[in-house]
C-alpha cells in the first residue's frame, strides 16, 4: 500500500517538515518503501545509499530540533541525476567505463540542493553520456514508464521523471540539451524547466561559451520545480553567463486569469516544420482553446527557427567530438552507434562551420528576443509523439513520415534550444489508451519564474493535474 | 595658437555646455579649427562632415535654448573609429573596398553616444580592419604621435587617440580586441578602457558567443573615459550576455588614498612571460613604489596566463577566416600580408581547435575570477614598448629579444584578453626622450567603474597627469 506523504508535493512536504508535523527519517522511510516496492518495474533509481540517507535525515531532524536554522529543501529526499557528480557516490553516466567512478566533489547544483537540506537517496538513470531522449544503457538497461511500463520513460533526464512519477522522490535534477528536461517530463506526466542558459550556472562543463547543455529542476508541479529552482539557480564567477537582472515579481497565488490578455503564439507543428502525433495535437489544441477562453490572445504562430536544426548538430557533435573524439580513436566500440556517430559528425567540423553555428545562434536569439516583444509566451508540444514502446532504440515513423536517426523525432524540443530560452513541460493530458502528453511553455530569455507561474496556472485548467496525487496509474 | 577649449576635460566641458556658458556650435568650432590645423600632421581624422557637424551643434544650442533635455554628452564633438558604422557617413573599414561604402545604420554604440548629445563630426582612421596595433592603411596611409610625428600612435585605435591627445576632440570611442584600446592609449598619453565583454554590448559582430572584440571609451582622462562609457553601456536582448548585476559605487571623489590597503599584483613581465623595454619598466617601477607608499600591499605576482597566446590566436584566426575565407579564397591579393596570413591561419582550424579554445579561455576565466579573491588589482604594462618609428610596419625586436610576427610586441595587452577583465592604460609618465608609457590596470570580472575611479585617482599621483591639459608636447 502506498504511504500517501510519497504523493505530497515538494512544497506541501517541506512546509510538513519544518513545523515537524513528519519527521525527516518519516518521509525518507515512505519514500524507500515506494522505492523497494516499485523501482523494479520501472526501473528509475540505479544506485542508492540507503544509510547514508538514514544517517543524513536523522541528522536533519536532530538539527532541526536543536533549533538550527534549516534550508528550503530541509528533509526532501532526492536521488540525482546520473550524470551530475556527487560526492562519495558512484556517477556513471550511464556508460559501463564508469561503473566504478566515485567522484570526489559534488557538482555545483548537488552541492547546492545538498546544502538547502535535501536528503542524498541515490542515483537517477540516464541514456549513456545523456545522449538521445529514451533512457537506457549497458549498465542498467532501461527505464520504464510509470503510466505503462511496456512503454519509454524519455530522456534523458528519463530516470528523474520515472522516479517522480512513482513517487520515489518529490524533487528532481535533470539537465538539458535537446529536451531531456521536457521530453521525459512530457512521457511522464511532470514538469521539467530548462532555464534560460546561466540561470543554473554551467560550472561543470569546461566550456562556457558552449550554450546548449543546462541543469534544471523537474517535479511533479511546477510550484515543486519552482521550489528546486530556487536552490539550484544564481551566479558563480565561474560562469561569467550566470549574472542575470532580478525578474519582476508577481503578486498572489498563481491563477488562470493570469492568462487574460497573454498574447499567446500556438506552434502544434513549429510552422509545419515537424511532423507530430494526432493524438498529441488532440490533446493540445483544445488546451490552446481554453486559454483563448480565458482571453488570451492566442495565434497560430512559431518564433524564426530557420538555421536552428544546423546550429543544433554542430554544435552537440562538436562539444561532442571535443570530449570523447580521443577516446573513440582509441576505441571504436567504446561507446554506443548512436554517439559513436555524433562524435565522427564532431570530427569532420571546421573551425568556421562552429564558428558559423555560433553566428546561427546569435541571430535565432536576436530574432527571437524580437518575438518576444509581439508575444508573452509560446506553446507547443513538449514531444512530437506519446511515449513509445521501450524495447525500440528510437521511434522510426510518425504519422507516416520515416525518421532516419535517434534524435529525428526529438525536433520539438530540440529546435528551441538555439533560441537561448527558457523552456518547460507542464502535464497537458492523456492519449485516448492513457499515455500523458506535455505542454511545451517556452517563455523570454530570462523569465523561467514567471514560465513557471504560468505552468502552475495552467495545472489549475488542465484536467490532467487531478492525476498528480494519485501519481503514476498503472503503479 | 591653440584654443583653450579643445584642451577641456569632456566632465568640465559638458558643463560648461550645460550651464550654457560656451555654446555647441562654439566648441565644435574650436576643435574643427585645431583639425584643420594639425591633422595634416597626425593623420588621426580620415573622414569629415563639417556642415553636417555644425547643423547639429547649432540644433543642439537651439533645443537646449528651448529647455529640451540634454544628455550628458550634450554638444562634445566625436568622431568615430572608422570601424564602427555611422549612418550616412562613410566607413572604410581601413580597406580601400569601402572605400565608398555609406551605412544606413549606426552600430549600437554610435547610436547611444549620439542619443547621448554628442555631436558627429567625422572618422578616425584604423589599421586595415583594425588588425594591429599600429595604425596604417592602403587608403589613408599612417596615424602619427602627438608626442613625435615620427612615431607610431599605435592601434587599432590609433586614429581615436591621436585624436584626443591633439585636442581633436574630448572623447573617443574604440574598440579592443588584442590591445587595441589600451595599446594606443599608452602610446597617445590618453586613457583607453576595455570594458569587460558585454558592458557594451556586441551587436556589430554576428557571433555574440565570440569574446575576444569589445567596444570601449577613451578619453584624456579615466573621468572623462568613465564619462563616456556611462553613455555606451548597457544591455540589449541582442547581447544575451550585456546584463551585469549594478555595480556597488563608491561615495566621494576619487583620491590617491583610494589605494590604502589595496591589494596589487604587480606583474612587470607578465611572469616572464614577455620582454618589455627597460624605458618602459623605469617609468613603472617607481609608480608601483609609490602605490606601496599609500598603504597599498603590492606583491610581484600575475594571473595565471597558461594558454592564453594559444586561446588568443586561435579564436582571432577563427574569427578572421569566418569574416574572410571566402573573399580571400577568391582574391588572394585582397587583404595586406598580416592579416592574409592570420585568415589562412583560420582555415587550418578544426571544430575541436575551437571547443579547446573556448574550453582553455573558460580555464582563464575561472582562474582569473579565483585571483580576484586574492588581490583587488593588478598593475602592469599596457605596451612592451615605448611608440617606435611610424614608417615601420613593426618593431622587430624588444631588449634584444627578436619578434617573429605583427602580433609578438603585443603580448602585454592581448594576453590578458582571454581572461575576461575589464583593462585600461593610464598615463604612467614619460621615457627620457619624451615618449608616452601607459599603465595597465586590470580589474576584476564587471569592476569596470571601479576600475576607472582607481585610474582617476592614479592621475592624481602620476607626475604625467600635468601634461593633458597641455596636450601633445611637440604640437
Amino acid at each position: 500500500m502506498t504511504n500517501e506523504l510519497v504523493y505530497r508535493g515538494a512544497v506541501e512536504l517541506a512546509a510538513l517538515l519544518r513545523s515537524r508535523e513528519v519527521s525527516a527519517v518519516e518521509v525518507l522511510e515512505a519514500h524507500l518503501e515506494q522505492i523497494d516496492r516499485l523501482n523494479p518495474l520501472v526501473n528509475a533509481v540505479v544506485t542508492m545509499d540507503e544509510d547514508g540517507a538514514r544517517a543524513a535525515a536523522a541528522e536533519a531532524d536532530r538539527r532541526l530540533a536543536a533549533g538550527v536554522p534549516t534550508g528550503p529543501l530541509h528533509g526532501l529526499p532526492i536521488s540525482f541525476k546520473d550524470t551530475a557528480q556527487t560526492a562519495g557516490m558512484r556517477t556513471t553516466f550511464g556508460h559501463p567505463r564508469h561503473a566504478d567512478f566515485v567522484p570526489g566533489t559534488n557538482d555545483l547544483h548537488v552541492q547546492r540542493i545538498l546544502d538547502a537540506g535535501a536528503i542524498r537517496v541515490g542515483k537517477t538513470n540516464v541514456p549513456e553520456y545523456a545522449a538521445g531522449s529514451h533512457t537506457f544503457n549497458r549498465l542498467f538497461g532501461a527505464t520504464r514508464n510509470p503510466y505503462d511500463p511496456s512503454k519509454s520513460a524519455g530522456g534523458s533526464s528519463g530516470g528523474a521523471a520515472a522516479a517522480l512519477a512513482s513517487g520515489f522522490q518529490p524533487i528532481a535534477d535533470g539537465s538539458d540539451m535537446g529536451g531531456s528536461l521536457r521530453n521525459p517530463a512530457s512521457f511522464c506526466n511532470v514538469v521539467g524547466l530548462r532555464p534560460t542558459p546561466g540561470m543554473v550556472p554551467n560550472t561543470d562543463g569546461g566550456n562556457v561559451f558552449f550554450p546548449l547543455g543546462v541543469a534544471g529542476p523537474m517535479g511533479r508541479t511546477a510550484e515543486d520545480a519552482a521550489l528546486l529552482f530556487s536552490a539550484m539557480r544564481g551566479a558563480t564567477p565561474d560562469d561569467p553567463f550566470s549574472f542575470f537582472p532580478a525578474e519582476e515579481t508577481h503578486a498572489g497565488e498563481p491563477s488562470p486569469q493570469d492568462f487574460a490578455g497573454l498574447r499567446i503564439a500556438y506552434a502544434p507543428t513549429l510552422g509545419g516544420r515537424i511532423p507530430v502525433a494526432r493524438e498529441v495535437l488532440d490533446v493540445l489544441d483544445p488546451q490552446a482553446k481554453v486559454l483563448a477562453e480565458l482571453g488570451a490572445h492566442v495565434e497560430l504562430d512559431c518564433p524564426d527557427l530557420d538555421g536552428s536544426e544546423e546550429v543544433f548538430r554542430v554544435l552537440r557533435a562538436a562539444s561532442f567530438h571535443a570530449a570523447w573524439g580521443d577516446d573513440l580513436d582509441a576505441d571504436p566500440g567504446l561507446f554506443n552507434h548512436f554517439l559513436a556517430g555524433n562524435i565522427r559528425d564532431g570530427a569532420k567540423l571546421s573551425g568556421r562551420d562552429v564558428f558559423r553555428a555560433e553566428e546561427g545562434m546569435t541571430r535565432l536569439i536576436r530574432k527571437a528576443a524580437e518575438f518576444f516583444t509581439r508575444y508573452d509566451l509560446v506553446i507547443a508540444p513538449a514531444s512530437q509523439l506519446a511515449p513509445f514502446d521501450a524495447d525500440l532504440e528510437y521511434p522510426t515513423q510518425i504519422e507516416g513520415q520515416q525518421l532516419e536517426n535517434y534524435l529525428d523525432w526529438m525536433r520539438a524540443p530540440y529546435l528551441f534550444t538555439p533560441l537561448g530560452l527558457p523552456a518547460l513541460s507542464v502535464p497537458a493530458g492523456f492519449t485516448p489508451s492513457g499515455l500523458p502528453v506535455g505542454l511545451q511553455m517556452i517563455g523570454a530569455r530570462g523569465s523561467d519564474v514567471r514560465l513557471l507561474r504560468l505552468a502552475s496556472a495552467f495545472e489549475q485548467l488542465s484536467s490532467c493535474s487531478a492525476v498528480h496525487p494519485q501519481g503514476a496509474a498503472v503503479l
